[in-house]
């Protein structure tokens, strides 16, 4: 995604001299399709999240910076704040983040995505986008919420009240860590093993437990590989592993392989699910061709199967044409097609 | 209305050198009244809608152009998103829309007016102002609805979920087409002619038809003109002709008349609305003169007439003070009375 | 606070010169802490206001200037909308007005801090942060609401509706002045002195007289005063005095006493409060000291007490880190600790 940088000058003089003393970036995405999928009539609709962001990077000298980031997310099909499910998201759904980067690595304050989730679109054939057609949120960490006594609909690979530390990459490692504070924001009751009249977490109720998510990650010319662990506030485990190999350098293989464990809230001893994706992402010309299969195994409980395929040609750096499709089965199967636009501001 | 370019360039670099690498607009509107209606104690209101934009155009080559433009509304009397009503509208209630343009005409996805609603504002005397001396909501188009089937209080003339295309102007003409999806948008019930407690359109229902909207216009030195068609997604029908004369530069005198038929969700056999609005615009000096008569005939029902002057004085030419009144009769007389500030950024 | 300033250049071009046609200027506040209150987990946090803004001047020749400011307000951690309470406050909550500034002083229309409210922060020891350390929620104007009749929540220091007028600065001379208009809001019924099933102030009434604050500053070398009157929608009048001295330039003295007579809608005889508050600002090196102790006291109910202590160290002349602790005693003693940053852009 290209950047760009306002030239700022002094508020004071308004002499009309661009003086480069402050920055602030603005940015964003505009995604926009047709879509149809069976059963339903065509619609309007998106493949990647709508976005308009605000940030900015302060030098303070001595190799330290201040920075932060603040990211609207909208639908662009119906003007409004981003939906999650029927309720809308907060303003600033993809971030809003401030800290500190020098030597020790970055250190940010505020809301964003976990450590686990933030490392995990590397490894998913469609980058994490929310398309049909990617993996990220039916297969990959489907039925998990990494801030489940939010509202419901608000991010679920988010932590709100949280610090958030990445390391410096040395020798290609890196370590990154979220922990979130144990505050109430106004969530819905959970069940979980209660009963409905006493639910285990009451609305607007605190997590039991820290949210915390870290990731490792290894990078080695044409290989990477992830490490990811993450426990929500309602003690619902996820680790992962994944890795990716470029046998030559336009293409990109991938595979990951992700266990949830919710037997802190389940009913039943049917308290796992296990998922694993493959793919594979081949630049050709000015096309991006992307390819992947996953599977989600919930415990005695019907598998999701996906196949998907898609094609991206790029009509310059920050705009792309794509049309795919997907087929995914529960019980029935269920096609997706898409043809749309993304452009990058 | 100006329009301001930021001159951006590269992020990585924060070099402090400006390159016209990319480039985001930002622009907007802010208007303010002091204004008084019969009955009612005097108030801060507007006569313009509130505005805050962002757009770009980038260049793609061979005369191909990606664009995208944002635009929030909001009331500047109380600081929140525009409200319809009592509702909050959409963050981006001005338009969100992504699109292509080149030789073939402008093609975009997104929210935003009708193709109808868009070219009829040049024929309307107060330029479709949201003023209580315009025509556009009272007169012009009252009691009907672009978009029935979205939340109460949601834009009247606009479509969600819609496909804007416009061609090029030749010879003076163009032609302008939406469609939309018929995708549900969490609208309330619909009676229609259908019994309460079985609507014609449950709430949150997706329309029986594809709302589509046209319009075509012809502009030939002094003379311009307008044939407009819609129907919504409840297949409420309106059509309009309108046309504008320059006798003088400075003077533009103008004329409309609509039809709806409501007749698809109507109780009675009284299913339809007639309308029709004369004006002139007047520049004089650094000012501009507006007057306007128009009437409202709903079927079987009370006329509405509307007599308004108004007067703006520019300061500069993104800044005018301006004076309004109108009298709106319906069974009894309402007097407006309007003092502000208009400026555009 | 540094502003900072984007050049631009005319619309239509887009030719990449810089060209200072216009202006819009986007500055903001990011400021997120760890903080620990008596009784509740460690919680991420604020102690300023976190801000996202856009403001212009155009000048207009002769002296006269047209200027906007948009404020966006937002919790850095959650992303959301202000919330005041439980409930999000407006998109622009920190202000939206438009007015023009001359020889005569500023007229702006709009929402924003009351006359009163903006100018009194300059004699509170936490410069009117909204920090639990500072003075001016808890003590200054505590139980006091500029704007009751707007949904609960609402901004309490700001009147929407609203004409804003300031007069130049004479011989260190400055008189400030808000007046609302009676318009309803959508607040919350009243009761006051009547029946729950008659409430003083219906739902969405209006206010039964028009709201105004003002107040006039003396600054002369190191002497300080200021004298603020208001009277909100439902007629609670607050009237305060206070002054500033600074014995040796970085260190700033200061006293306040405020009183609100809250007998329009008392259901008793104990309709008035008092505070007064006194503190110190010392500037060291690159850090900032600060240090308060203010009383409230209510007629016939218990006092509440406060003592804070805070030290702002400046990395730049952006961005601060803060540590700040207070003592609050109403029945019982709840201590405040919190660390964080500031960053200003």
């Amino acid at each position: 995604m290209k950047k760009s940088l306002l030239v700022l000058s002094l508020f004071g003089a308004f002499a009309g001299v661009a003086h480069a003393q402050s920055s602030v970036v603005i940015y964003g995405t505009v995604d926009a399709n047709v879509q149809k999928v069976t059963g339903t009539s065509a619609a309007i609709s998106k493949h990647d999240n709508n976005k308009l962001g605000f940030k900015g990077v302060e030098d303070l000298g001595n190799g330290l910076k201040a920075l932060f980031q603040l990211e609207i997310r909208y639908e662009l099909d119906t003007g409004t704040n981003e939906i999650g499910g029927t309720y809308q998201r907060p303003l600033f759904q993809g971030q809003s983040r401030v800290g500190l980067q020098g030597a020790f690595g970055t250190v940010r304050l505020g809301r964003g995505l976990t450590a686990y989730q933030e490392t995990s679109t590397a490894f998913e054939p469609w980058s994490g986008l929310p398309s049909r057609a990617g993996f990220q949120g039916d297969i990959h960490t489907a039925g998990y919420n990494s801030d489940p006594l939010s509202p419901i609909g608000n991010s679920k690979n988010r932590f709100s009240n949280a610090l958030f530390y990445n390391t410096p990459v040395l020798s290609g490692f890196q370590l990154n860590a979220t922990v979130g504070a144990k505050e109430a924001n106004g969530g819905p009751a959970i069940q979980g093993r209660s009963l409905t009249a006493i639910p285990q977490f009451a609305a607007n109720s605190a997590g039991d437990a820290n949210p915390f998510s870290v990731s490792g990650t290894f990078t080695n010319g044409p290989v990477a590989a992830m490490l990811g662990y993450e426990r929500n506030a309602i003690e619902t485990k996820l680790w992962s592993v994944a890795g990716s190999f470029n046998p030559i350098s336009p293409l990109k293989l991938m595979a990951s392989y992700q266990e949830q464990d919710f037997g802190h809230t389940a009913f039943s001893a049917a308290d796992e699910a296990k998922s694993w994706v493959v793919g594979a992402n081949f630049t050709v010309g000015s096309g991006l061709i992307r390819a992947g299969y996953g599977r989600l195994t919930p415990e005695n409980a019907t598998k999701t199967k996906r196949a998907s395929i898609g094609y991206e040609h790029n009509l310059s750096k920050r705009t792309y044409l794509y049309a795919e499709a997907s087929q995914t089965k529960v019980v029935s199967k269920t096609n997706y097609y898409g043809v749309g636009v993304h452009h990058n501001f």
